[in-house]
């Protein structure tokens, strides 16, 4: 715990807001470390967040994440002073082993002052992505950055708690995974508003662009819906890459006049301030000193003596 | 909302340990409906259970998983009474359309008395896999099934979820489905008990095997701790089932005597009480008549005239 960072919050934020990516950095390690003073960070951001695009980027292993999103910052850094990406490998709770070996083809924007790029693993997070992300996302909004993208790979929940966390979307595809059927188990049909078929010179891509289209076709949309556009790339040659951009920026348009921006940005904050008070009481339910601690109540159900609604009854009646 | 179903929960409690398999099924939907009633169920079955060794499988799509549990549940059917089977399909929140054609492989049960095969969603679950499932695994255990399988594909965190909920978990791989790399990524070394290496008369059978042996040679255990083995199978066949259900069972066996059961059902049943007392705060929070109603909250969250803490605390503090 970094309680001796506290004072210098107030400071830490004037240095992220001119543009210093080491106290950007501080910043995020303060999210990744649950810090105490996180709340004092996050009312000092409060009045600089809002302005920054939200971008969501997902897809399955294999389908070109890393380098889509590669050329992605490098289209968008044409028309914006500033990109945040933050990648989040939500693949192993248990330990600190991420493999992030794919992260080094980031490293074309190293040298790029308008380009902030982060590593976050999940792990450790009582309330996982959806405690920690959303206040990494409010570092780099509030350091500028027009657009933050949140990069993580699309396997089970996460995917669906990538497209929660996001303003727009981006779906990632590849040909001759097999995607048909697994894109609707996936549940990626329902989370994109983009979509991008990438290594589109590929055999099959054609087809897995047909298919796409076909599966969108059937859903059902409100009048006035969105409807996800399916664009072609070839990330590692830059193809496509200026369209996928643009139907970005068409989708963000979209959001503003529709009034679909301020409904998602509610129902972001809804979940991020459920996270918030989720922890606190894991915190409290956990302390010895309580008549009925979580651990002792656990031991009672294990043992047969209470039913779990007992348990929750004098959990919850205690505060 | 079945609130009628209150009256008669004794009576469905009473049918369902005499191996009646509607009673049975009934009290799944009732935990699946999340009815008022289930807290009057969990009441009833409570003296009931802890009897059944609850069994997780999990593995990627296309190792073979229905065809495994199928092929296991006629073999442990030799030795125990009754077998029950949930499989769950955590794939999409969003909607009912769970593709569950690998289902009617299970037919192969469906005219014997002593197994229970029950399909669940965790759609629609405020708490998914964690409220649900154990609750479903209660009935089975209440209605005397000896053995409870929880069957669920391996994608994010559902795996790991599966482990937290099952006394051992099983994991299932196949041969040249790129499993190195991907295993470590999944984090399945960290939780599997028992592994198979099904459609092993496949090329790169042995080779997954070593691949996989090697990985699990690698994490520390503390001494005396269990050393998961790798068996060869394949389901389609059986070849190999026979030894993958001795396996389970010297597990189990270890971990009544290790101490080990009594500390996971504890941790288990940590998690169900903390996800019901969740699901109620969850409820609480969303009550219009409240001062700080959660969405009123999130509102003043998004419009940046609050931050989440801050929004955290007027949220706990009405209670």
């Amino acid at each position: 715990m970094s309680r001796r960072a506290a004072p210098v919050v107030a400071d830490l934020v004037a240095r992220a807001r001119q543009g210093d990516a080491g106290a950007v950095a501080r910043l995020i390690t303060l999210v990744e470390d649950a810090s105490p003073a996180l709340r004092e960070v996050m009312e000092s951001l409060r009045e600089h967040v809002g302005h920054a695009h939200v971008l969501g980027i997902t897809g399955a292993p294999g389908v070109g994440k890393s380098t889509s999103t590669n050329a992605l910052v490098a289209a968008l850094r044409t028309a914006v002073r500033r990109v945040g990406v933050l990648a989040i490998d939500p693949s192993s709770p248990f330990s600190g082993g991420a493999l992030l070996g794919d992260r080094v083809r980031m490293a074309d924007h190293a040298v790029d002052p308008g380009v902030y790029i982060r590593s976050m693993g999940s792990r450790g997070h009582l309330g996982g992505l959806a405690w920690s992300t959303p206040q990494a996302v409010r570092v780099l909004d509030a350091a500028g950055c027009d657009v933050v993208i949140v990069e993580t790979v699309g396997v089970g929940q996460s995917e669906v708690e990538v497209a929660g966390l996001a303003d727009s979307t981006l779906v990632l595809l590849a040909p001759g995974m097999g995607d048909g059927i697994q894109a609707a188990k996936a549940g990626i049909l329902e989370i994109g508003d983009v979509y991008a078929v990438n290594k589109a010179d590929r055999d099959g891509a054609e087809r897995t662009r047909r298919e796409l289209r076909s599966m969108l076709s059937m859903a059902e949309r409100r009048d006035g819906a969105w409807q996800p556009p399916v664009v072609m790339t070839v990330a590692t040659t830059g193809a496509g890459i200026d369209d996928l951009a643009a139907e970005i920026d068409r989708h963000a348009a979209w959001l503003s006049g529709s009034g679909e921006l301020a409904l998602r940005r509610t129902a972001r904050a809804r979940r991020e301030v459920e996270a918030i008070a989720m922890t606190a009481l894991r915190e409290q339910w956990r302390r010895p000193e309580r008549t009925a601690d979580l651990d002792s109540l656990a031991g009672r159900v294990a043992a047969g003596t209470i039913d779990p609604y007992a348990a929750a009854d004098e959990l919850l009646a205690e505060g």
